[in-house]
C-alpha cells in the first residue's frame, strides 16, 4: 500500500483499509514518495493497522519488480534507507514499525542470495528493537528462512491467493497485476483455510503453512478481494488481529 | 559532505575531515545516495566528528540550489523522509543526529516563508530528543530565528567565510562554487576573529555573531581552506569543537 | 496527454482520443517514460491525431506543476532534449511534430522570461521544419507573443474551459486538476462562442481571441468534457480539424 | 563521454578530444544529463569528432552498469528515446548520428537475446539513415552480429585494451573503472597490432579482429591512455579517422 507516487494514484487503499489488520507501505523507490508515505502512515494510524516497511529496488518506471544486478552494499544501503526513513516517520508519530518485507523482485533475488540475506537482516536487526520478517509461505529452502531462524528473527509466512503458484511454491509476479476474480480468490482461500493446500498453475497440489493472508493492493479488484478473502477467514472461525512476535514465536517451536 | 552520487564523486571528504568538528552530510534528494550516505557516516564517526542532517530539494539536477515552488505538506514530507533516513543510519551505528542544516535553496526558501519553517522546526522537533539547528548568522529578522526561539530550539549560527555577503546579510550562492584562495577565506576569518566584522560585496561592512565556521564542500579549494581555517581559529585562541545544546543555550541568555 | 508513468496510468486517454483533432504528449520529464511516449504516438496517429509536444520541468514528484528557478541554459537543453526525442519518435513513424507546447509552471515561467522565451523559440526553429507554438490566450502582452511575431514563428492561442480565468488572463493551475463539471465547460463554452467572453473569478468580463479549445487530460471528468464541447462547437456550425501553420498565419493577418 | 550528470563532472573530456576521432556519448538514462549532452556534442563538433549515441539502462544510481531484466517493449522505447533524443540535438546543428553503441550491461544483455536485439537493431534503422553499429570484437557468436549482417547494417568492431579480457572474448566490466598504466595499455595495443593476439585473464590467447580501438571515458587515466594508443597507431603506421560505413562494408567482404 502506499503505492501512489506524485499525482499518480494508485490502489484503493482507503477500500483496502476496511479490510485489514496490518499493512506495508511502500517507502519511496519503487512507489510512494514522501508526502504519500506519510499519508499511508497516518491512515494506517488511525485506522488502528499495522505497519511494516515495504522497501523495494531503486526502479520508478519498472515499479521495483524487474530483477537488477545490485550488491550486497547497495542492498544493504537501499534497505536500511528505506526501513530507516520509514520508521523515523513512525517514531515521529510515537508508534513504531511492526515487521520488514521486500517488495517486488527484491524478494525473489534475496530469498535464493546470502549476501542480500544479510543485507536484509542486518537492518531487521538494526532497525528494529523487535525484529519481525515477512516472507512467502511455501520456501523453506530459501537461505533468508534458515538464516533468520538461526538468529532467532520470527518470520510471518505469507499466503497469496491473488497470485498464481508454480510446482515450485514459487509464483507468478507479473509487472501489472491482472484483476483477479474474487470469487477464484475466495475459492482458493476457502480450499487454503480447509485443507492447506493450493492447486498450483501446473495442476499439482501445494500445502502451505502460513500466519497471513496477502491482498496486493495494486490490483484493481484488491478492496473487494480483502473484502472476501476476510469473510472467509470468519466463516472459518478465525479472529482478524496484527501478527504479534509472541505469536510468531510460539507457532515456529 | 557526503555528496557523491552513484559513480560521480564530488568534494575531498576525507581532506575535510581532518580539519572538522561537525559535518551536515546530504540525504539523497539533492545530492547522496544510501551507499554515499551511509560510508560518510562510518567515515565521519571513526573520525569522531559530529553529524547532522543536510536535506535538499528533490533536484539532483540543479543540487538542490534552484528555488522551486514546493508547498507546506512537501517540505514537512521531504524533511521528514531525509532527517529520518539519516537519523536511523546513525541509530544503526548507536548514534544520534547531532543537528539539522537545510541544504542549498531550501535554507533561504524556509528563512522567507512561516509555513515552510513550520515544517521545518516540526521535523527537528519530531526526528531529534534534543533539538539543533544551523543557520547562517545575519538573518535576524528570519521567521525561522524568531520561531525556534520562541520554541525553545537552539540555533548554532555559522559563518561562510567561502561565500560573498550582500550588505542585507544574504549572500550569493552558485549553483557550482567556486574556487576560493584559501588567502582570502584566511584574511576573512582573520578579520572576522579580530573585529566581528565582514565586508561584503558591495564594499560595506556586515556584523556577524557565530558559533561556527562553515566550509562548504563542493569547493575544489575546500579542504586546504578548512587546514587554513582551523590554523586561523587556533592563532586566535579558539580551541575547535562540535557545538553543544549547552554551551548555545547559554551564549543564547 | 500521454501522461501516465510506468506502472501509474492516468487519464483517459483512449476516451478523449474520440473526441480530439489534436494532442499535446508529455516528454517524459514531468510525466511520461519512453513505452508510454511511445503507445502514445502510435494510438494518436493511428486515430489521426496531430501530435504536439509537451515538454515540462524535470519535476516528476510535482508533476512539472512547480515553477523553479532555472536558468536559460538549463531551459533550452531540457526543451531540445524532450521535444528533439518526441520528434525523432514521430520520424521513426514517418511522422512530424505539429506543435510544442510547454507543460505547467514551464509555460507561466517563459511567459515572463526573455531568457527562457529565447531558449524555446530556438528550440522550435531548430527542431521544427515548420515551427508552430501553442499559448493561452489572453496573454497579448507576454515576450512569447511579441518574439514569435517578430521571428514569423506562428502561435496558436488556446482557450481553456476547464480552467478558471483571473482578470489578468492568467488562470489557476492547481498541482492535481479537479473534476470540472461539463454543464459549467459547455456553458462557458458556448457563451465565448456566442460573444468571444469569458467570465473570469473576480465576475469580471474578459475576450479572449482563439484558434484552440484545450480540454486537459488529467482531469477525471476530460473525455465527458471533451464530448460536450466538440458537440457544442459543432452545433455553433464549426468543423473541428488540427490547425494548419497556413491557416494561424491567414488569421494573424 | 559526455558522463557528467548536473554538478557532477566526470571523466577529462576536454584531455580526450585532442586525441580520438570518434566519441560515443551518454544519453540522459545511465549519465549525461541534456545540459551536459549538448555541451559535449558542440565540443565533440568543434574538434571535428564524430559522434555516437551512447545509450544505456535506467540506472544513475548504477551507472548503467547493473543487469536489469528489462522487457523488449522496455528496450525498444528506451533506445528509441535517448538515441532519437541525441539525434535530434545533432540535429540542431546540422549534424548527424554516426553510430549507436550500447552502454554498460545493455551491450552483453542485448548481446544474448534475440527480443533486444531486435529492439536494438529496430531503433538503429529507424533513427539514422545510414546505421552504424558499434559492438565488441571477439563475439562472433552474438545474435546481434548475425542479425545486423543480415539486415545489411555495418558493424564496427572494437577492441579495448584498457579492460581484462576473458577466454570466451567477454570481457570484465567493473562498476567503476579502474586507472590502468598506460604502459600496460600501450603493451598490450602494441602485441595487439603486430599480431592481432590478446592476452586473456587466464593466461589464454585470443586473436581478434577490430575497426576501432575504445578507451574508456571513466578511468582515471583516460586521457593519458589515450594519448598512448594513438601514439602507438602512428607508429604502426596507422592513420586515425572516424569509420566510415563504407571502409566497413569494405572489410566485411
Amino acid at each position: 500500500m502506499g503505492e501512489s507516487f506524485g499525482n499518480w494514484s494508485f490502489g484503493d487503499d482507503p477500500g483496502l483499509r476496511k479490510w485489514i489488520t496490518t499493512a506495508s507501505l511502500a517507502c519511496g523507490f519503487h512507489a510512494g514518495d514522501p508526502v504519500t508515505m506519510i499519508e499511508a502512515v497516518d491512515a494506517s494510524l488511525e485506522a488502528g493497522i499495522a505497519i511494516g516497511a515495504h522497501p523495494g529496488l531503486p526502479d520508478l518506471l519498472g515499479f521495483g519488480r524487474r530483477v537488477m544486478n545490485i550488491s550486497q552494499e547497495d542492498g544493504y544501503a537501499y534497505l536500511l534507507y528505506q526501513v530507516g526513513a520509514l520508521s523515523a516517520i513512525l517514531a515521529s508519530r510515537g508508534a513504531a514499525l511492526h515487521h520488514v518485507k521486500p517488495h517486488g523482485a527484491l524478494g525473489p533475488m534475496i530469498n535464493d542470495s546470502a549476501p542480500l540475506t544479510e543485507a536484509l537482516l542486518r537492518v531487521v536487526e538494526e532497525v528494529m528493537d523487535e525484529p519481525l520478517l515477512y516472507w512467502p509461505a511455501g520456501r523453506e529452502d530459501s537461505v533468508v528462512i534458515t538464516t533468520a531462524q538461526e538468529r532467532g528473527i520470527p518470520i510471518v509466512f505469507e499466503f497469496y491467493p491473488d497470485l498464481e503458484y508454480r510446482a515450485s511454491g514459487d509464483f507468478v509476479l507479473r509487472r501489472r497485476s491482472a484483476a483477479v476474480q474474487s470469487g477464484d480468490a475466495v475459492t482458493r482461500v476457502q480450499r487454503f483455510l480447509a485443507t492447506g493446500e493450493v492447486e498450483t498453475v501446473d495442476g499439482t497440489i501445494l500445502r502451505l503453512d502460513c500466519h497471513s493472508i496477502c491482498i496486493h493492493g495494486d490490483s484493481p479488484t484488491a478492496a473487494e478481494h480483502a473484502a472476501a478473502v476476510a469473510c472467509a477467514l470468519k466463516e472459518f472461525g478465525y479472529e482478524l488481529n496484527a501478527a504479534t512476535r509472541a505469536s510468531v514465536l510460539a507457532h515456529m517451536t
